[in-house]
């Protein structure tokens, strides 16, 4: 049991949203494929740590996604905040949502070309995912070994995430809440937001207009019913967190 | 069952020796003191990430120890070798030795100080702890959270390395290896050792001028009864282990 300026809860989870790659610094969909961090996101995973650090967050488990800008955020962070030897659970079903044919295209000239209605669609709607990429396509990652016995999506809406990430939760993040640890969850603007979704029950229609900034530690405290104490979470630095979300909600501008 | 250039292996074992630490760039004793890697251990971790890519030897699972010169050297080099996504388990029984009172200290100054025979006692002898370390002093590790619960050593020899390895070894590496799995083993000079020592039975008096160079994966190929197929182990790159090898039986010179 953690304590908790909430009263008693059975454990605390702090999500991670991962920094800037260098894709989004291009403005590229990225969906599955696995681009690094740029320079900025690495800073931006040491803040990250450091706010941990100085809010005395200190996870004890970290849960990432398979994908190399989410775990690079969880390294960075952990290692500021002198957390670097906890124990490591990846999954893929914490990967960011798959964009489908999109993965690998500008931002600004898929909105040129499809117009903002079709665009804000596919990167807001909730149940309609974009075109479904070609198996063996340059960006696609059906020959990656890691998604090997998989069955691999090859397009998703923010629904799909929902319902592959759900299990993930259920099965290996909730035990590890019920034991009392802190559970870092180092993933992605999607994978993350449909996990708050769930938490907080937004509805379909609200969750089109929630944006959770990169790279400032997230906190729920959560009971025994694993509903937040603390609904919509806290962010360790609410203002830059502010300023961040705005920031999200005018990508492809 | 891995496929091999030795017959039939049930399992292929990496041993990986992280790279320079900003300690070991200043000749001090390190052991369970958590001290980063410089910049050229750094370059060293990559470089045998890039020996493993090269080679097609791909891990499927990591292990660690908990200390930051290690971690950090598998993810650097898994990094590089694209196998950043696989499951990572760690395990203070993979620590380096602990160094007892000569933690923090300067060897040059040690050996100055004590003379060569006991230095080398201290370094090289197989039952020869040095002084036990202070409870509470600066290079103790008693009020480290990530050994709560654990009744920590305050000296070890290397014999006591062997005792406190080999239960993580049957009880974790062991069902990797079994599975069929590739395992990247990243830790330690006196962890390695110890491990090698089990696996190639070296002799107590042979063990003290084996040294194990930083950086080069050195694999074995394990029978069903998880002896070396290849006694001694195979180098990624024999030249330079042949190099690193004499120089780290010069240090403190």
């Amino acid at each position: 049991m953690s304590g908790s300026m909430y009263g008693s809860s059975v454990g605390t989870l702090v999500l991670l949203r991962h920094g800037e790659s260098v894709w989004n610094a291009e403005n590229l969909f990225t969906g599955w494929v696995d681009v690094p961090l740029s320079e900025k996101g690495e800073k931006e995973a040491r803040r990250g740590g450091e706010l941990l650090r100085e809010a005395g967050l200190l996870p004890d488990v970290v849960h990432t996604s398979v994908l190399r800008r989410a775990i690079a955020t969880a390294n960075l962070a952990l290692d500021v905040a002198d957390r670097h030897w906890i124990p490591v659970r990846r999954d893929w079903r914490l990967n960011e949502r798959h964009y489908g044919a999109l993965q690998g295209k500008n931002k600004k000239q898929t909105l040129a070309e499809f117009g903002e209605d079709q665009f804000m669609q596919w990167r807001r709607s909730y149940d309609t995912p974009p075109p479904e990429i070609e198996l063996g396509s340059e960006f696609s990652q059906d020959a990656d070994p890691r998604y090997a016995g998989i069955d691999s999506p090859r397009t998703e809406c923010l629904k799909d995430v929902v319902a592959r990430m759900l299990p993930y939760w259920e099965s290996s993040v909730v035990p590890d809440l019920r034991s009392g640890r802190t559970v870092l969850l180092a993933a992605h603007g999607n994978s993350l937001r449909a996990l708050v979704k769930y938490l907080d029950k937004v509805s379909e229609e609200a969750i089109a207009g929630l944006n959770i900034p990169t790279g400032i530690p997230l906190r729920y405290d959560l009971s025994e019913q694993l509903e937040p104490l603390n609904p919509g979470g806290t962010y360790l630095d609410p203002e830059e967190a502010e300023k961040a979300a705005a920031a999200v909600a005018n990508q492809g501008r």
